[in-house]
C-alpha cells in the first residue's frame, strides 16, 4: 500500500491511496458493506456512482459466509466480485455493540453469535488470520470501543489493552503472509474516549509501532460534535503526516466537512445507506424525510444539481410513493442517490482542498446543509 | 395500436404490436409492476434485460398512488418514468383474490380496501376512467375471475355478467378520451372457467364486439395444466387471427411454451418475480431453490449459458449467501436473472416461429426443462 500526500489545505489532505486492487482517492468515504454487500445497490452501480473502496465486516463474515467458503472462493473480492478495494474492520465494534455475554479477557474477546447463541473468540491474532482468508486490502487491529459516556479509569485501562492488541496483532502480521497473491495493510485503531491525554498516550504508543494507516476509533458514538472534532485534533497532531488517518463510523456530512478540515482522509458510515433505507435522502440543502405528505405531488427530483440515476430520473413523488407502499424499488434509488451524494461531497472536498479554498467552501456547504429541515440539526 | 403478424408456425405466431410508447415483439412476457414499480429492478435495469411492455394493476394503483396523484403526474408512463407501453389489468383480478367483502351486482362491484377495510365501487365504466387517469397503452375491461373449481351454473351465469360489463366497458370506451395525447386500445376477455361450451360462447360474443384485442382470463387459478391448454385451444379457434391474444397471469416457462404452440400472443406472470424473492432461480435447466446446501459452495453461475448481468458476475455461493443473510442485492440479482430468463424464452420461441422450428424447438427445451429438480415437476 502507498499513500501520496498531494495537496494540504491548513490541515485538510488531499491525495490518494494505492494498493493491489488499484487506486482511491482521499477524502475517501467507504460505502459500507457488512455481508459482502453493500445493501440494495449492485457492484456495478457502485463503480458507476464512483466508490472506489467498500468496507465489510469480518465479525458478519466470520459467522456468514465463514472463512471456509471465502477462503475456497479465493476471498472476498472474488466471492462478491469487487476488484476494487476493500477495508474490513477487526470485529472488535460488532463483538461490542451486536453479540451477547461477551467476555474482555487479555487473551481476547469471547462472545455469543447474535444468530444462534454460540459461543466463538476473537484474539488479535486471529482476526488477523480470519481478514487474511477474507483478503481486504487494509485491515484493521482488534480493538475494544468503548461507549459513551465512559469513566476515564475505564477508558485508560481499556486503552492500555487495546494497545497491548495491536501490537500482538502487528507481530502476528509479521508473521503470516496474504493469501491470494495481493498485499495487505494494516492500520492501528486510536482510542481513549473522550479523554485527550489518554488519546494523546494512544496515538504516541502506536505511532511508534510503526502502522500502515491510522484509525480514529470509539468516537460518534453519542458524545457532542464538537468533543468529537476536539479529539480528531489531539490524535492527528500526533499522528505521522504521511500516513493516512481514518475516522471510523463517522458521519453527516456536516462531520465529515469538519473532520476533513481537521486532517482526516477516510471515513465509512451507514448513514447514507441505513437512512436511505428509512426514507431519508441527503441533499446539498439538508436532510428530507421523503414519506412527508408535502411530497406527494411534488414531480421534482431530491436535488436538483444531483446528477445521479435517481434524480436524473425520478421524483420526489415516485419515490415517496415507492416509500408509501414498501416497494424494493424505493430503497434502492434512495440509497443510489444517498452514496452518490457522499461520494460527491468527497470528490468536491478534494477539488477545494487542491485549489485552496477548502475552509471557503465548506462554510458555503454548511450554509446550504441548513435549507432544508434537516434532522440531524 | 397496430398488430402485425410476420409469421406463423402451424398455430405459433411470432409479430409486434406498435403502440403511441413504441412497438413490442410478440410472444411478449410483460414483467408484472403491480405498484408502479416492478419489484426490486429499476427501469434501466428492464430496459437492458430486454423489456418491451410491462404490466401493472388499476386496483392497486387506484388505491395509493391514486388517481389524482397520476393525473398530476401526467400519468403512469411520466410517473413511473416508463417511456415504454404498459397495460393495465381493469382491476377486477384483485377484487376477487385481494379484497374484503366484495358484492358484485349488474352494475359493477362493491369492495373494501386490503389496506384500510374503507368501501370502494368499481363499475364498467369506472375501471375504463382510471385507465384512462392512468393512462396504460392496453386497457383491460371488468369481469369477474371465476374460481376453480367452480359450477358451470355459476360459470355461466357470470360469464353473462362478465360480457355484459365488457359490452359496457366498450360504450364507455368509446365514448371517452385518452388524457396525455397518446392512444390506448381495449381489451375483451374470454371467461368461462373450465367449460369449452362457455369458452366458445364467450370467444365468439366478446369477438363480435370488435375489441382491439382479447384477452383470455380465469385459467391458471388452479386447474390441471392439460385443461388449461384445452381452454386455450377452444379459445384461440374462434377468437379472430388478426388480433393479438393475451393468455393472463401465466406461467411457467413450460405453460408458455405450450400456449404459444396454441397460438398466443402475449403473456403476464409474477413468478419470475415473485419467485425469484423466494429464491427461486429460473434456468434452462428447471428451477432451482438457491438457499439448499448443496450450492454454499458452487462456484459456478446459475445458468452457465445465460448473459445477463447475474450470472455473468455472480456465483451460486455468493447468491446463496445474500439469501441466508436476507440481503436486498439477492432480491435484486434473482428478479434480474428470473426476468432475464423469461424474456429471453420468449425471444427464442420467437425465432424458432420465424424459421418454422418452433414444435423442435419446444421439445428440446421442455427436455431440458426437466434436469434440475424442478419445483414445478
Amino acid at each position: 500500500m502507498k499513500f501520496v500526500l498531494e495537496n494540504n489545505d491548513n490541515q485538510a489532505r488531499a491525495g490518494y491511496i494505492i494498493t493491489d486492487h488499484g487506486k482511491f482517492q482521499t477524502p475517501a468515504f467507504m460505502p459500507v458493506g457488512t455481508q459482502g454487500t453493500v445493501k440494495s445497490i449492485t457492484q456495478k452501480n457502485l463503480e458507476e456512482i464512483g466508490a472506489e473502496i467498500i468496507l465489510s465486516n469480518t465479525y458478519h463474515l466470520y459467522l456468514r459466509p465463514g472463512i471456509e467458503i471465502l477462503h475456497q472462493a479465493g476471498g472476498l473480492h472474488r466471492f462478491m466480485n469487487w476488484s476494487h478495494p476493500i477495508l474490513t474492520d477487526s470485529g472488535g465494534y460488532q463483538v461490542f455493540s451486536l453479540s451477547d455475554l461477551r467476555k474482555i479477557e487479555e487473551e481476547g474477546v469471547q462472545f455469543r453469535s447474535h444468530l444462534d447463541g454460540s459461543l466463538h473468540t476473537f484474539t488479535p491474532e486471529s482476526v488477523v488470520d480470519i481478514q487474511r482468508y477474507i483478503g481486504s486490502d487494509i485491515i484493521m487491529v482488534l480493538d475494544e470501543c468503548t461507549p459513551y459516556p465512559c469513566e476515564k479509569e475505564y477508558a485508560a485501562q481499556s486503552n492500555e489493552l487495546t494497545l497491548r492488541w495491536a501490537d500482538r496483532c502487528r507481530e502476528h502480521f509479521r508473521a503470516s503472509n496474504p493469501l491470494y497473491g495481493h498485499s495487505q495493510a494494516l492500520f492501528g485503531i486510536v482510542q481513549g474516549s473522550i479523554y485527550p491525554d489518554i488519546r494523546e498516550h494512544s496515538a504516541k504508543v502506536l505511532t511508534n509501532m510503526n502502522f500502515e494507516g491510522y484509525a480514529i476509533g470509539g468516537l460518534a458514538v453519542g458524545e457532542p460534535a464538537a468533543q468529537m472534532y476536539e479529539m480528531v485534533e489531539v490524535c492527528n497532531e500526533i499522528l505521522p503526516h504521511e500516513k493516512p488517518r481514518y475516522l471510523m463510523g463517522v458521519g453527516t456530512p456536516e462531520n465529515l466537512l469538519e473532520a476533513i478540515e481537521r486532517g482526516v482522509d477516510m471515513f465509512d458510515c451507514v448513514l447514507p445507506t441505513r437512512n436511505g433505507r428509512n426514507a431519508q435522502l441527503f441533499t446539498r440543502k439538508g436532510v428530507i424525510n421523503i414519506t412527508n405528505a408535502q411530497f406527494k405531488n411534488d414531480f421534482t427530483p431530491f436535488d436538483d444539481e444531483c446528477e445521479c440515476y435517481t434524480c436524473k430520473n425520478f421524483t420526489r413523488a415516485y419515490i415517496r410513493h415507492l416509500f408509501m407502499v414498501k416497494e424494493i424499488l424505493g430503497l434502492q434509488l434512495a440509497t443510489h442517490h444517498n452514496l452518490y451524494y457522499y461520494l460527491w461531497l468527497m470528490r468536491n472536498a478534494r477539488r477545494a482542498i487542491q485549489e485552496g479554498k477548502y475552509a471557503g467552501w465548506k462554510q458555503e456547504q454548511l450554509s446550504l446543509l441548513k435549507q432544508e429541515k434537516n434532522i440531524f440539526h
